[in-house]
């Protein structure tokens, strides 16, 4: 650790870069590159050639100094960036092999593979409603038995007086199944703990995450969130979905599963990182719209978290998968519930219909609005500084999985203490109604025919509690009920994410902010008795949800688009727009969003949107670094065995270069081809496709571009490739393997222009 | 006309074809670029320089000769493009004077910028709600006065027999409120003709139309619109209102207005292509999102037609005007409808609200809603058909304003005739029921407390219709009415849409297929009278609706989510998207959608999204025009004067070289140093920025970014600028107002890669 250099390969992700002026986390401040004024001496090979390879290198040894002092244990540094992530190859490597084959290709050949893509997206959507239908099935299933057990058990002894035996009971069950879940994904697949949307939006920003979106993961992942979400953990499972999707997508998109040893054959041509890619922005999107019943919402998620660039014919099938996701989640619910063909249920938390009859808002309350999406972003802040302090905690101090498990069983132990202390200690009682929303009514301490409030909050799946607090009558909760479990559940839910459980954060931080806004409604209604508007605490609820969620995630449009949809009524539209604006304003102030938080503090090298406004200071000349790792068009096997063995200069792809041979004087010494990935030069050595010295024999047979798809995507390392010594002697002819029209930037470019 | 050549200057618009693989129609087929084989040879300069010019130029000599036969009116052939359209510029010029610009901004300075751009769209979507109000307003008031006046004359008519008296007072009544509109549009603005999408499609793809934004425009267009829809012509106010939006959003994004000569001396940051494009998609959404009452539908939309790149800020922007202009049109209708606060006609069209609880689907009936989808792309396909030809009809006969404004008072009339005819003869009689749904309803021969059913469809505006047909009880029409009236209005809104008024085609082709879907849903209830979910006849008109409209004007994504949001239900949605799907596959296989036949017609240089399948084959070499017209970089004022003046090479970007002294043996006789834009050069000529033969005597003042943004975007012709025999000898210094760094392209990059 003590060498770390920062290398994002940008060569490799040119759609990015060109596109929407991306800026970079490292150009900040005083972070100005030392090498700026003898590069441009020295880079006079860029004169000409125009590499694409942008790299940014620097050594950070200011960074390194104040890391010596530290233990052994720390493993990261927040400020620096992972070597550990690839980034995707988005230019389609246009080389001889490749124009070969889409020659050969008739208009009927891209008629099927047009086909085929509607085939893999339809089934993406098929798939991901299914699990999302079966997580939805086994949490109501196995909750419910808990829920009755634990009901039973206290029940029984709220009148004979031994309660704490209720206590035991419940935490122990609640500990017991989070266990189950920790072990899972601590000991087996820790890339499955968490929701899973930083990694998501990272791999569709384009960098390679490990092990993201392999089948493990996904069985990891449906098992844990049912663990955690039964366990009674401060926890949504609708995250989690998301990243299923994303899983499907690039299991089924791939026409196989390296895990299962499975080769279907089919959908070869997919296996590329920039179809790969597409189709999981679908899976992503399906996620979405079966976990909101939000279909545009989760085409919107899609672009929002991914897209650089707009495809029409992509967002298209991403809005197909997502219908199909939404539609199958729904037809196999209602199925379940008996109810063949009532399609009311699209997505796994539903808010429930808002009625523009009788919940609607007046003009004069929008700056209400606004300073509940001001609240929102405030308390979101606190939510997230205080996540990232302890993240901070686990990384340096939690970091063996069996520790991992123990704060997991632990964090349900004391959620199922707080929940029961809070019951046991409230006194809201509410009469029964004749409806009977409740589906377990704890009656405790109160009379015959009510029930406890506090335990509507806690005694059930968060879910349900965000409906009843949207949708209760006025006066079903009192505003000190409110206030407590909004104090409570924040702070459980904060230490909550980030245990080692597969779990999201929607539907906390909905419940949070449902709980506040209707304590706001609440009290706005005290003090104006007698207008009717302030009279349902419920679209309270639904602006203090949306502030909220807003002011921790920070998502924007979609996050609009997903609270309308899945309200079911656009005329909120508007406000939960003001609302979540206000939240992301106020909240950037204090600290970023809480997946961007994390996403640094795993220290992956992720491009933000805009680049910072000030960095029109910077060229790309100033950004790059030096000297460039050029190979010849026909180059010597063992300098290409060497340069990727060459852990300090790990690139990821390297710019192929012709020598002019007129006389030096000129001062172009070099002139580009093309760029060769370091997969390719690892498929090339595998085959050892080499010219031996004695010119034009070749001693290999012809290679195809499914060899590089069978390869795909887990290219061995070079270490495990054997060169012998005379191999190395041979040449390499890369003519025909590189992309010849690679992403070139000019030197002069700004940094926000590249 | 002999000599037409067509020039594509993709040149100034590298992100269009940087971004999706954009094709060109003018590769299809036989049109083999002649030239390429010479460009290989003669293109040396670009094996170094890398020029961006990649021009497209082709001297149809086959298509004059056929030309050549024929009159002297023809003003076009389909097949050509024009040359009177130039490519908007987005590429940054990131030229001296814009770097320093940028560089001195603070921080501070950029957060003014962004606020300033959230102030336009504010802006943009208040005035556009404001607009759409107003029309509706007028609309509704001037529609009432008429349908009173003549609904009067023909009860008093109907008994003492001289219905005739009533049908000439129609007539007369119609045709004169169409000519009115007719002739402003006819002499003021040809351009406010139409819908107006097919131009802003153009506009948000990179094509730069002559007056489209203009305020003019805007003023006819309104004018117009109110014009034709009271006038009873088969045509709809919401597709105008996206044309409005975009006016609104150039004008206001500008600060301000060169047709009334006022400069509030704002936002002139914003006074360039790249800006003023961004905040044209913003007023597009907010077109829809006022028409349609559909916020997320208008901001698809501008992403469909338009966007090449997704910025999510620029997004989020268009996402605020949408709603800030539908909440505008809400807001103050309900005022108007002295119901304030009452929030729920989101839109200039409200399809009512279908409730999932009464109308539900089957997963069963899916099939036939397919089979629907095909009839709708069947008949929109026809309608398509007929309507090119009628286009090619009046492009060749019509094209005089006088003709053209007799054409629209005949149409006029004759719709008037027909609908008196069609309700005279139908003997369909309904119960006056005590709801009294319709505005209008004419009793005619029907028993007193009856109305006659197809004066509901020919007797209300469209709008009203396509509620009645969709919400109406089954029974509310008989099939025969349904029949006739589909048939009939057919050919009407066929024969209406290219009239020269100011007209959208969405309503009649919404209406037409509530019809014949309302029709099939009656069938269908029939067939099966036993089973109950067959029974309403409403949600087949809706899916005949979406199919038609689908089939006419062939958008997807925008249009499906427009009809979900319009309907308020999601569960609708797969059916919809299946049927638009359908509709789109079915109507292709015969015939291009409405716009691109318009399109087309206009001879229109517009790149689609996808580059034909088979375009592998050709490379950037075989498709760029040869030999480039380059400047060097200090260049004499009489070069570039002639230049610019040289119609055969009117290119609106030229690439800045220079020269390497070295001797000329190596092939590399250029470098490419920069691109300056026509437009730049013309500013440059006009502030005589003129370096003398004596070096470095600067005989101008130092030239501002204002100076361009004064003179943007209507740059004087080269013809207006006189520059002295003295002056043509000084030299011109392009190196500071150059951009640098353009956008760039491989000779080898294949077609779809550009």
């Amino acid at each position: 650790m003590s060498n770390i250099t920062k290398k994002v390969s940008w060569s490799s992700r040119p759609d990015e870069s060109g596109a929407a002026g991306e800026g970079t986390p490292l150009l900040n401040g005083s972070e100005q590159p030392r090498h700026s004024r003898q590069l441009s001496e020295e880079g006079s090979l860029f004169q000409i050639g125009r590499l694409s390879t942008v790299d940014l290198e620097e050594e950070r040894t200011s960074d390194e100094d104040s890391l010596r002092g530290r233990p052994k244990e720390i493993p990261h540094n927040e400020k620096l960036l992972s070597l550990k992530y690839e980034s995707l190859d988005y230019d389609n490597i246009e080389n001889q092999l490749f124009l070969e084959e889409e020659r050969r290709m008739s208009h009927m050949g891209f008629r099927c593979l047009e086909i085929s893509r509607w085939v893999v997206c339809g089934l993406i959507g098929f798939l991901t409603g299914l699990i999302a239908c079966f997580i939805d099935i086994a949490v109501e299933q196995l909750a419910g038995i808990k829920y009755q057990v634990v009901k039973e058990n206290i029940e029984k002894f709220t009148e004979v007086g031994g309660l704490s035996i209720s206590l035991i009971l419940w935490a122990v069950l609640n500990s017991a199944i989070v266990m189950l879940g920790a072990i899972i994904v601590a000991f087996f697949e820790p890339i499955a703990a968490g929701s899973g949307i930083p990694q998501i939006k990272c791999y569709l920003n384009g960098v390679k995450i490990p092990r993201v979106v392999r089948l493990k993961t996904l069985v990891v992942k449906v098992c844990g969130v049912i663990c955690s979400v039964v366990g009674g953990l401060a926890v949504g499972k609708e995250g989690p979905m998301i990243h299923s999707g994303a899983v499907v997508a690039a299991g089924v998109s791939q026409g196989r599963s390296t895990s299962l040893k499975r080769d279907f054959k089919i959908f070869e041509y997919f296996r590329r990182d920039t179809e790969k890619r597409d189709f999981v922005s679908a899976g992503a999107a399906a996620g979405v719209s079966a976990a909101f019943g939000a279909p545009v919402g989760g085409v919107l998620f899609s672009l929002e978290e991914g897209a650089s660039f707009w495809n029409q014919m992509l967002t298209w099938r991403i809005f197909f998968a997502s219908m199909i996701s939404t539609f199958t989640l729904n037809f196999f619910l209602s199925i379940y519930h008996k109810n063949p063909g009532d399609l009311s249920n699209p997505g796994l938390i539903n808010f429930g219909r808002f009625e523009t009859d009788s919940v609607t808002y007046n003009l004069y309350e929008i700056p209400l609005f606004i300073a509940m999406g001001a609240i929102g972003g405030l308390l979101g802040a606190l939510f997230n500084v205080l996540n990232y302090w302890l993240t901070i905690f686990r990384i340096r101090y939690v970091h063996r999985p069996c520790l991992q498990v123990m704060e997991a069983m632990l964090v349900a132990a004391v959620t199922a203490t707080v929940s029961f202390t809070m019951i046991y200690f409230s006194n809201d009682c509410q009469p029964l109604g004749p409806e009977h929303t409740e589906e377990y009514p704890l009656q405790l301490f109160c009379a015959d025919g009510e029930y406890n409030s506090m335990a509507t909050a806690f005694f059930n799946t968060p879910e349900r509690s965000v409906r009843s607090l949207f949708h209760n009558q006025p006066g079903t909760y009192n505003p000190l009920t409110l206030g407590l479990f909004t104090l409570t559940y924040f702070f459980l839910a904060c230490w909550t994410y980030g245990l080692s459980v597969s779990a999201g954060v929607f539907i906390p931080s909905l419940l949070i902010g449902a709980a506040w806004g209707r304590l706001c409604g609440i009290l706005l209604a005290s003090l104006t008795s007698s207008s009717s508007i302030w009279a349902d605490p419920g679209k309270y609820a639904l602006i203090g949800a949306a502030a909220q969620l807003g002011g921790i995630v920070r998502m924007t449009l979609s996050l609009t688009v997903i609270m309308v949809e899945a309200t079911g009524n656009v005329t909120y539209g508007l406000p939960i727009m003001l609302v979540l604006m206000t939240a992301k304003i106020v909240g950037d102030y204090f600290q970023e969003g809480l997946y961007d938080i994390h996403i640094k503090l795993q220290s992956v090298p992720f491009l933000h949107w805009e680049a910072p406004a000030t960095s029109h200071w910077l060229t790309a000349r100033e950004v790059m670094s030096s000297p460039v790792t050029c190979l010849n068009r026909l180059e010597k096997v063992g300098t290409i065995v060497d340069i990727l063995s060459n852990t300090s200069t790990n690139h990821n792809g390297f710019p192929v270069v012709e020598l002019v041979t007129e006389n030096d004087e000129g001062g172009n010494p070099a002139k580009l081809c093309g760029l060769i990935l370091r997969s390719q030069l690892i498929v090339l050595l595998k085959h050892k496709v080499f010219v031996e010295l004695a010119r034009s024999r070749l001693t290999h047979r012809k290679l195809q571009l499914k060899d590089f798809r069978d390869a795909y995507p887990r290219f061995p390392p070079i270490q495990s490739i054997h060169v012998s010594q005379d191999e190395r002697e041979c040449m390499m002819d890369l003519r025909e393997f590189m992309n010849p029209t690679p992403y070139t930037v000019p030197q002069v470019e700004t940094l926000p222009g590249v």
